[in-house]
């Protein structure tokens, strides 16, 4: 019901102006995964403009008075959200691998993913990061992992966008950034923003994808 | 596509067994209403049999390290879960008022429902706890609420009823409830258990379904 609607909207939308949404995702967040393997093909099915933007939601954790993610502070959560992930990637028909190392740190991606966002390269990039660490179970967090995507995809200069990517100029880009998902509400990752209205979490896409177009 | 799939399982199912769902429910928790008030329709129409069990949240809460609600314990949370819900009532065409106090102490509400549960009546009257809850917005927190209740069910001997939701056989048999919640690995309201694997949250009682179903 909820979906065959979406689609009949979709479709109605075709005919208004371009319209938009936010896409606020966090590396290291496997919901974040699924909904970046997603977006991109409903985005065009139904005629709505996303914008990536890559942050850090430890800061805003930090807030909380959570020092870890919440799947390690609270062990009982971290139990039912391994299945849910599981459940989920599978429900999609995407491949899950839980990487050894959980939740990765993804401040090194975040940071390369902003020179490219700058660069045209940035959303190519960051579903590499995710493919490698979420369908791969491979580490993304230190500089070798980086390289070796970048490397990956053909990109020349490797070792100048790295340097590029821990430059003050890029380091306060993402602080300023994750100040800004504070400032929005951002509670989690995947967040999106459709006209104002903030929704959170990878099943709440299909309701914002319908708010972006004015339901 | 999710939504078709799950009709097509449905039929599939009436050929089979019945199956059954496990529906865990706390009484001051909004998102409980919305899969309360959803729940039979969709059980009827796939034909699974529901399992009713309210339960109490709070002491898996305290469990966590948290005395209130973390709709109050993080505010930010609490922001962007109000106005989650809002839209969430709407999309499944449900009213919401929010209660003036929230969240409300459910915990004659849970007793009373127990008693109801054993005499035939609970199901209908855990809906009419939610609906004067978030329907209507008032208090179900003291025994007047509890009576007024029951009084429009038409219950006679609510006197009655409600000295037997206060005794120490009912007592013990909600403390028991939530005993056996946490070692389920119940983390929040509303849960569901199909075919031994739970399920948390409104969002995920399509999926419930399905797995109930055996897909």
């Amino acid at each position: 019901m909820f979906w065959r609607a979406f689609v009949v909207w979709g479709r109605r939308a075709e005919r208004g102006d371009m319209k938009e949404l936010q896409f606020w995702y966090e590396f290291a967040s496997p919901y974040s995964y699924i909904s970046m393997m997603r977006i991109g093909d409903i985005a065009e099915q139904v005629g709505v403009e996303v914008h990536y933007q890559p942050f850090l939601l430890g800061p805003i954790f930090k807030d909380f008075g959570w020092e870890l993610s919440p799947f390690i502070t609270y062990p009982e959560k971290g139990r039912y959200f391994f299945r849910d992930i599981q459940r989920e990637a599978a429900a999609y028909g995407l491949p899950l691998t839980m990487p050894a190392e959980f939740p990765q740190r993804g401040l090194l991606a975040a940071r390369t993913a902003l020179v490219g966002m700058e660069e045209g390269w940035g959303v190519a990039f960051s579903q590499a990061v995710y493919v490698r660490q979420f369908s791969e179970g491979l580490s993304i967090s230190g500089e070798e992992d980086i390289g070796f995507i970048l490397e990956s995809m053909e990109m020349g200069e490797v070792g100048g966008i790295l340097a590029r990517a821990q430059s003050d100029e890029i380091k306060g880009k993402l602080f300023k950034i994750t100040d800004q998902a504070k400032a929005l509400g951002i509670i989690g990752a995947p967040s999106f923003i459709a006209r104002e209205e903030l929704f959170w979490g990878n099943d709440r896409l299909e309701r914002a994808f319908q708010y972006a177009l004015g339901y």
